[in-house]
């Protein structure tokens, strides 16, 4: 890392499948704007529900990219 | 959400397959008895271990309903 | 447990697939060596970003062993 | 107190108004089928927002009450 | 384990002993309505004072009970 | 939610009057340049004193938006 | 503040009204010994129910002030 | 409580007994100096061990007095 | 301590009679093996429960003991 | 502050020599685009290892900045 | 320590060059009115920019003293 | 990372210089019988007084190191 400084920014990623997939979209969508996303933290785990099933995995990550 | 009020309980759901399949039974479950849950917040995950290998998902959520 | 008395090591799995197999790895490679794992508590969930794609899960988990 | 035991049970109460107008909404709903609450505790404060203005306070607390 | 569901309360006990009367004290009167707690875990720990002595201890443990 | 993703930015609001004025301040002025704030979460509450009287409140809040 | 050195003390005021009227009485008896209390942190917020309603906000403030 | 002000302050008792022993130490020795001490809180505890014994039980309380 | 160094390790010990009883377990147990333990933490305190009464207490401690 | 905004945002500074240099990196890159920072808070510290010794101090800071 | 009682009270030290000078300067200017400290805990760090630069390091420790 | 296993300690290092400092011990320490130090994370500042100076800088880190 020396010297470099990085930015955190904190999204919520939604996913119908697993949290695995609710981050990948919340990197996916992030990345459209932003070229070096390097690692995530997961910061908060929830989710909806309808009809006594789970129905969306909701998972808020602080993104970490390099600030050129 | 205006004026309305919800209740949270908390609630320990078990899986041999994934959080999300624990998630899912203790949601499945609290169902029978309570038919408003909107949401859930993961608490806590834990799990068990058995001959060196994970054998059991344990994730505590808290459940929220509407009360009428 | 009565009387018994365990032992608590922090342990960080890695996986390209899912956290529940960053688990396994760190439940696997921890017991080459320990014999008695009982449970695991996680700790903290992260993640590394390449070409705006998850390519690896981090779980820090809390293995507990009984100790003779 | 001396030997009593109190229950405590988490409640989401809403207001357009006030949080303190939410944490009274939250306490005379539960009040209804809950005859002697004692304290809350503030848990958790969030709210909604349209138009650029909030609409919504939602407050958790944590309603304490005396079990015969 | 494996696909049982647990649901955890929060009590609060009291006691002019001490922390682990007032635990007891907690799980008995909860067990006239609660046949099958399992384990608790320990939430918070306070106290009155009067004259200048501790004369109750309090504590509030968070219960966990098998769903059926 | 389903599939949306939701950024998070910290934001301290202020006023002389109420925490829920300064959390209307925090949102007005972020949606200046944000058209689609849904939510917020209190973060941090503290406030400044001038000869022994409180004369402002401020908060900070995470406010979430929808990514297009 | 370089070089300055403030201390911080822990208050609970009260208000039948609201936190904002709780933490003004805190600020407000804190200044008749203290002289120069410059701002606070909002450490936890509770409150007082009788018959079903709020009756008294209470709150935690940690009060900071120059130390000469 | 009503319009009541309570000052909490942190202070660490010690025992060779017993937890409730060191807050009892805690409480009597902070009432040579502060006459309406109305209840603690629990902050952390912590113990010395000498040749393989718990030789002190060590605890850290808030305690909450009234300011007249 | 200058210039000195010292390893913590988490430890759980049980104990059917108090927690006092169970950090004793657990230091005994440890000091087997670690021939410095200077002092503990207490991390976790839970507890199992049979037939609606405790039956044991189980402390995790962190146990903190010089390296040479 | 009276009805100012402030925004904050994270970011991760590194630096061989000391923390307060990874603070210094820190504050300097993002001042390049942001003119208005007033303070930073420490929300985490970590850093790198290599051939048994320290060779980056890594500060993760919120940076707080005026909205105009 | 046995039977000995300390009291813990919280002190924000700034200075222009480090967090240890920081430290240091609070535990100097607390020492002229109590004669017995013998620890500090670190609780927050903060600090105040100036014109894109680190101008001031703010430090809030926890001071523990003896009471005699 | 991919598939690799980290374990992680914790240990005290102490200095009468500086925090780098006091870490660097802990980590020098270390490497003696660890040979894959990678990183470490902050867990706790402390520090100990004498005559109204500090005398030591103790900082707990955690320490990850691969398990081959």
């Amino acid at each position: 890392m020396s010297d470099s400084v990085y930015k955190k920014i904190q999204v919520v990623g939604c996913s119908e499948k697993s949290y695995e997939d609710a981050i990948a979209n919340a990197v996916k969508k992030s990345s459209e704007t932003l070229h070096a996303i390097h690692w995530w933290e997961v910061v908060e785990m929830r989710g909806a529900v309808r009809d006594g099933k789970p129905v969306e995995y909701q998972v808020t990550v602080s993104l970490a990219f390099k600030v050129d």
